[in-house]
């Protein structure tokens, strides 16, 4: 029997669908969370993909987060909306969010949406690609519990905190990175605590500052920020701009409310959309994208190099008539979590 | 004789005034330049003090920036204003920016200021921290020319594209942090070359494609960018930001302009700025910045950090009072220029 087994992108949000309705998620919440989970398998991001469902019912089953969270929009400034996401998962909040989001950034050039009390297990990069899909320039920025050690320091106190980035392009999918703040995914530390390897030099310290190899050593300690102090300083950021600016908690915070780092904490996300003709004097919008293009083309000039969104938009290409591939266990646990 | 000057910041002032008066910069231009130049020597960012004079003269003497250019203020949208800077440094036209994004940040929430056709050879953390003397939040981005290499590339693309970042303290100056998206500055690698001293590993490769501790090969290859992938996903996003978003152009384009890279070049920067006061449903400014101060001290809490503002802030309570040292050459290479 192959440990593997190969679903359609239909079967992949049906299994997220059944598994989610039976552990007494909402509709609604369950639509937007299969929805984004079947974007990140299509696109083979797996750490976000069906791989993430069991969390999301962890939260549910351990009472942290809300099943059935109705988010509430609201306006807070002229070019700033909020989503109380009601502490439930994020896709939700986001969903009801973005449509204002929109027309304050075609309005008046720039504007900001502030989701709070959610729960954000899901890729980032799915937010500020729909931004982008209608034109605007966009930035999402979300922490969470306690991972990464601050410069310098030796415990952990910022989040895995994940920035993403999104450009609008002429033809095709936008651009898109969307990275966390530290070296390493959290995930990828698991996957080598999993198969017995070692960690590669850098990612991680023990619990009194040293470095470390042992992914179980790495886990009870702090994980490093990407490139040092700069990398540091970014998670800093996201830290300010998900936590003070739009009133809700820091990582630490979070971590104080609910110190079991293996189930999902309530925090929030801070999303920025530029629309990029309001940038500039001419009224050009093709111009204006067709520019962009000759940087990626001078990038992609270069023997070795590619744009960040291009491993999954190649995913992207095929899934939808090559199904993809999961490990037989988790699709097995999914059927499991789905029984009522 | 000593290899150091010890001179005071109105010696400073004076040093860089009389030297940009007397190669044609106008008084206007001077005095902007002059009072970054200051800022930065009072702080001890040494690679944007006095040192840098050097570069805003070549940039006049070659006939590559204006040296009495006017910026000229315009609206193009309801949050967005624009300083054509008409060819000169970016300082002055930073100031003619300033007023006009404060007030639209305060009235709508957000606001961005895009510079044009500005030379931007200054430290770039002194325009937002005056933004966050003004209560906001503050991001900047400026591309140069080309020095840094794309992710898995090996020819220098990006410029060392530093993006800034400050946040209001209710006490005191500002939290800021000014990174470069290169593992190093290129002053850096200048000074280090000035003195004859070797390069880390890791900062730079040599016009093949080799890693290169020696500065001047550097210098003649690319920079790396800061933590891999990561950090050249930053870089790029500040090519889009400075460039095609405003209207500007990429750092290679600027480079095919003025192949020259030892002489400042024209291009663009992008500077956000967000009240904080309208991100958050309640009306207290003051709880929602001493929130911010408990992640700092959570920051502090550990052996071994710091804020990334302390060293400057550390060195501007000194300065007034001891002055700062400056090697004699570069003293007497000022008042060399500083001749009719």
């Amino acid at each position: 029997m192959s440990e593997n087994v190969r679903i359609t992108l239909d079967e992949v949000r049906q299994l997220a669908t059944d598994a989610l309705l039976a552990n007494g998620l909402s509709p609604e919440q369950t639509r937007a969370i299969a929805d984004n989970v079947t974007r990140a398998e299509r696109d083979e991001c797996k750490s976000h993909g069906l791989f993430r469902i069991s969390w999301y019912v962890s939260g549910v089953r351990g009472g942290t987060i809300k099943p059935d969270a109705v988010p509430v929009l609201s306006e807070l400034a002229p070019t700033v909306v909020k989503v109380d996401a009601g502490g439930g998962y994020a896709p939700l909040a986001q969903e009801v969010g973005t449509d204002a989001l929109i027309k304050k950034a075609r309005s008046h050039g720039l504007a900001a949406l502030a989701i709070t009390r959610c729960s954000h297990v899901a890729a980032l990069w799915p937010e500020v690609e729909v931004l982008a899909e209608q034109g605007l320039v966009a930035f999402a920025f979300t922490s969470a519990i306690c991972f990464v050690a601050p410069a310098g320091g030796t415990k952990a106190l910022y989040g895995t905190n994940p920035m993403a980035f999104a450009w609008p392009r002429d033809k095709g999918a936008p651009l898109v990175f969307d990275q966390s703040s530290s070296v390493s995914a959290r995930g990828e530390i698991m996957l080598l605590q999993r198969d017995g390897k070692t960690l590669p030099d850098g990612w991680a310290i023990d619990p009194h500052g040293n470095p470390t190899n042992d992914p179980s050593t790495a886990l009870a300690g702090a994980q490093l920020p990407f490139g040092g102090h700069k990398g540091a300083a970014i998670a800093m950021m996201v830290e300010l701009l998900a936590g003070a600016l739009i009133g809700e908690s820091f990582s630490f915070e979070a971590n104080e409310l609910e110190p079991d780092d293996t189930k999902p904490a309530i925090g929030g996300e801070f999303i920025l959309a530029i629309d990029p003709i309001a940038c500039v004097a001419h009224n050009n919008r093709a111009a204006q994208i067709a520019h962009a293009e000759t940087l990626f083309s001078k990038i992609l000039e270069q023997d070795g190099t590619r744009l960040p969104s291009d491993r999954r938009l190649a995913a992207r290409k095929r899934t939808p008539h090559e199904g993809v591939e999961i490990p037989r266990t988790l699709y097995n646990a999914l059927l499991e979590m789905a029984r009522p």
